[in-house]
């Protein structure tokens, strides 16, 4: 029997944010080999017939290099094993999925790329922040924090004022060095930010600042996420948490604008009706 | 009993990538109100006791009005419904979320926001493009086709050379225009790029180009997307279908590179052990 591996993304944290199709994967997968940030939750979901290796790297420490990662990929499908190779987020962002299907292709091997929720789209559901914004954000720019192991420093200045929302994924915990790139690159020191830390888990923190004072911001637990942008100021108040409805004896008005008038109150048993 | 609105993504199409999360709140839900893009096969997992509604805008005509959606937003949890607003993707990025998250704020409504597979990450897993790639891109761009009801339209200019991968969610169809659009922001005319149609769907199409060759492009069905950038070369080659793995007979050399050497083969049984 041939086997296969699974290039599956585990979402942001919650294990509800697992999709379908990766819960029922992890369910009947016969080997799982997941990174570092995957979270324990999500492990516990895997049956205990199936083993489970954690191949990431942690805190710079390689536990296992790319290429034991990828001998371990084809040796275990190719004696026909399903393999789940599970990655936080998406596995296609930020995952080095480039070279794990690099050597699947080489070494012909069946696969499948089993998209998920990337974290900044986690954070941002978190923070309740529109990441793109008719009046402020027609642009959505995820990149990384500077990694040794990346050949490639992207220039932020391509980014700044370009009317977008620009998402820095790992920053660290030097947000006077953040700070000062972004300002370097050219953003605007009042531009609104937010550090969102493990976003869409029980120990989520969420610290609104600006990047003038990133650098006074508290150190959040890793790992973090940088949400910089105008549309921060779109963002649940953390000093005002949401609050239920108060009843009817306002009228929707407010709601509704300048140009919107209501013929007639809307049947409350079958409004769509 | 107090209501409450969901702002759900329903993720790129196939139901298997909704989260569980969104599957649960679909078979729970008392009104549905969904998006022209959300899939069939999606809004038929939810129970027929449900009001489920489309208050998408279907080529430019308006089904129902940014303030009409609000205000049955608001109305329905109001009136102790529990309602999802269901967006194709992810809520947050190109879904209106901002105004809407604004109306039920002013009203004091409470709710959550459940983030989904935004549809370049199903695009690209479709298309098995690696997203960003050590050795070719280090950032992605999400940004959208020009809509005459965004009031911002992007400047490509800043993207162009920025050794990211660029994204063009609803690029419409005259290919000639958005290549001429690229050509004119920078973008060099031999960057390759794919036009991914109907990703995770059944009717998935996919095609490999560069942009000089975008304009003779055939014509693929909306919803399309259009990605751009060093990394469409690392995409599964249409013309050469993922094969199965051939045997052992050629060991895994091939798939380790020149520094790796293995110190014994691996129990085959348990080879994690």
């Amino acid at each position: 029997m041939k086997g296969k591996v699974y290039l599956v993304g585990a979402g942001p944290g919650d294990p509800e944010l697992l999709t379908v199709k990766a819960l029922r994967l992890l369910q009947t997968a016969d080997v799982v080999l997941h990174d570092d940030l995957v979270q324990l939750e999500i492990l516990h979901l895997i049956p205990p017939t199936a083993l489970i290796q954690n191949v990431g790297k942690r805190c710079g420490t390689t536990t296992m290099r790319q290429e034991e990662i990828n001998f371990l990929l084809v040796t275990l499908a190719a004696s026909g094993r399903e393999v789940v190779r599970l990655k936080s987020g998406d596995p296609l962002i930020f995952g080095r999925a480039g070279e794990e299907l690099d050597a699947l292709r080489r070494s012909n091997i069946s696969y499948e790329i089993v998209p998920g929720v990337t974290s900044a789209l986690g954070a941002a559901a978190a923070a309740g922040i529109p990441l793109t914004h008719r009046h402020a954000s027609s642009t959505l720019v995820l990149t990384a924090g500077h990694r040794a192991s990346e050949k490639i420093d992207p220039d932020w200045k391509n980014f700044a004022g370009a009317d977008s929302t620009f998402v820095i994924y790992m920053p660290g915990h030097d947000y006077a060095a953040v700070a000062a790139r972004l300002v370097t690159s050219g953003f605007a020191s009042e531009t609104p930010c937010a550090i969102i830390s493990r976003a869409t888990t029980p120990e989520q923190q969420i610290h609104q600042t600006t990047i003038s004072q990133l650098p006074g911001s508290p150190t959040l637990a890793a790992p973090t996420l940088l949400v910089v942008g105008e549309v921060v100021k779109f963002a649940d108040r953390p000093d005002k948490p949401a609050a239920f409805f108060s009843g009817m004896e306002n009228g929707f008005e407010i709601v509704l604008g300048q140009s919107f008038s209501v013929p007639e109150r809307p049947n409350q048993e079958d409004p769509l009706s």
